[in-house]
């Protein structure tokens, strides 16, 4: 089994690659090479017996791409991407990483022909208000950032190939990822998981929004299950729509910070302080809260059922199982 | 006002030019100036006191497109594309020219700093089996060709270049157009047309598939009012989904032969010789029946509301009124 990941110095990257490590075998199979690719470079694993290489660079750029694919993998994790706030605010950067790079890469696989298994991470952007209570499976795109429309971009060439035969694709459409281990970061959505993590590291945090809004989550961990489950299930059995919205929690803010009262008290929740910012608060209503996702968990795919859960993931995964 | 028309050589390009040539108008300004493309030399139409400037080439290749959006035209009528039939026989020249030929466009534009009204054709190919029994405007597109997935991708870059403020974009999803004039030609679709036109020019014609497929089409002419209805909308009426599926009438092909037996008698209708033709049907089979197409008639948006109109189109428009 060799496994091509792009974007491996990210946070999930690095999570996969652990897990991988950790399990030795993808798809039933003994790992024996990995290609870790990203703009800077990613982190070895030490696994016994695995030939790891190490790639950096830009997937867009001539040549990149095919020497990615020369070592002929089984299965390619494309994860790589520029974040949401970084393709809204940089145009050129976003097009080139986020579709130019998956392009290339795809075309790269295709010329190579050798029809690997391709989960690409995609994202619930792809889709934008007004929104039904409940998103079902069957419910248009309708990107609002360049960021959504580069992943959407993404997922219909990923269709197109696989039905072509070049590769036989999954697309997982990600939620949330909360609770993000490590600092608090700029992006509109990095509250969900601020006002989780910081409280639990005895910090304040700071929500932005009313505890009235709506979101849906899964915790890094179930991320990696998703990359892991879409590796290895039958093409056959997915047909032609290769993408897939993925199952998570959907919870009001509120809900989320009753559930972190539960688990670690009412003096952590109380770290977390209401301070309303218009411009955020402005970008959430945009975003979609709930979702379906029959087709996915019909498929096998699972994520937590309640928020507790995520918060105890956090813990175990992050705090070694200790809180504050 | 000056215009720009990508794949002027085309049917509806040359109904489109002809009809702006009637006018002399659009959005109720005097038209001064014509850019007109395509990869053969489009026909110049005779205007009085019109600039008209002939330009031939391929979109994607470099200066070309700079170069057609450096008369800085108000209204853009991007036409240009391969088919569908050779956008799945030839995978390089259906990317190149339906999805790098429109995003050269649409950054030559976008580098321009004109920011025109930008009318562009998409085609109900975006969608893919299986469908619900009327297809609703929130239904998710899932193309099963090529083509399908390069009109989808270029929808998701126009509503993402007219979010920017790059332009004002507005995409129409044509439904079939029938009756196409012409010789018959090679594409799975040819017999919607190919029935009434054949045998209303006294030939047989031949249908490859059961009478009880239903198919959503609008006419030729109908096609050119969706052109310059959408140059004119309100952009900000649209709202920040520009990509719309056109109205036209869906009808079994049953019903079609029955409204030309209405129309020119059953002699005529009898020239239809019933040949099923497995490798047809089975692409047909994939296509959308019946469309909701709210959102376009509430802007105003309108087709035939029959298919005996469509018919009457077509021998008052390709038959000079006359029945053979």
């Amino acid at each position: 089994m060799r496994i091509l990941i792009t974007g491996a110095a990210g946070m999930v990257g690095r999570k996969l690659i652990a897990r991988l490590a950790k399990d030795g075998m993808l798809r039933g199979r003994k790992i024996a090479a990995l290609d870790l690719h990203d703009i800077v470079p990613p982190q070895a694993p030490a696994m016994d017996g695995v030939s790891v290489t190490i790639h950096t660079g830009d997937l867009a750029s001539a040549g990149s791409s095919e020497s990615l694919v020369a070592s002929r993998p089984d299965v390619v994790f494309h994860l790589a991407g520029v974040v949401s706030g970084e393709a809204e605010a940089n145009f050129d950067l976003g097009y080139r990483v986020n579709l130019d790079g998956t392009r290339a890469l795809f075309d790269a696989i295709r010329l190579a022909a050798i029809s690997p298994r391709v989960v690409f991470t995609s994202s619930i952007a792809v889709f934008g208000a007004p929104f039904p209570e409940v998103i079902p499976d069957e419910f248009h795109p309708t990107p609002l950032t360049s960021y959504g429309a580069q992943k959407l971009m993404s997922e219909v060439l990923l269709a197109d190939y696989t039905r072509r035969g070049f590769f036989d694709g999954i697309g997982i459409r990600l939620p949330t990822i909360c609770v993000r281990p490590g600092k608090p970061n700029k992006a509109a959505s990095g509250f969900f998981s601020g006002i989780i993590r910081e409280p639990l590291a005895g910090q304040e945090a700071i929500l932005p929004v009313p505890r009235s809004v709506v979101h849906t989550h899964a915790s890094p961990r179930s991320a990696v299950n998703f990359l892991i489950h879409a590796a290895g299930i039958d093409g056959a059995a997915v047909g032609p729509r290769r993408n897939l919205t993925m199952p998570g929690v959907g919870v009001s803010v509120g809900e989320q910070i009753e559930a972190l009262e539960r688990i670690a008290g009412t003096k952590v929740a109380g770290l977390i302080r209401e301070i309303p910012d218009e411009t955020i608060w402005a970008i959430v209503k945009g975003w979609p809260t709930r979702f379906e996702a029959h087709r996915s968990r019909e498929l096998g795919f699972a994520a937590e059922t309640s928020f507790d859960e995520i918060i105890r993931a956090h813990i175990e995964d992050e705090l070694g199982g200790k809180l504050y």
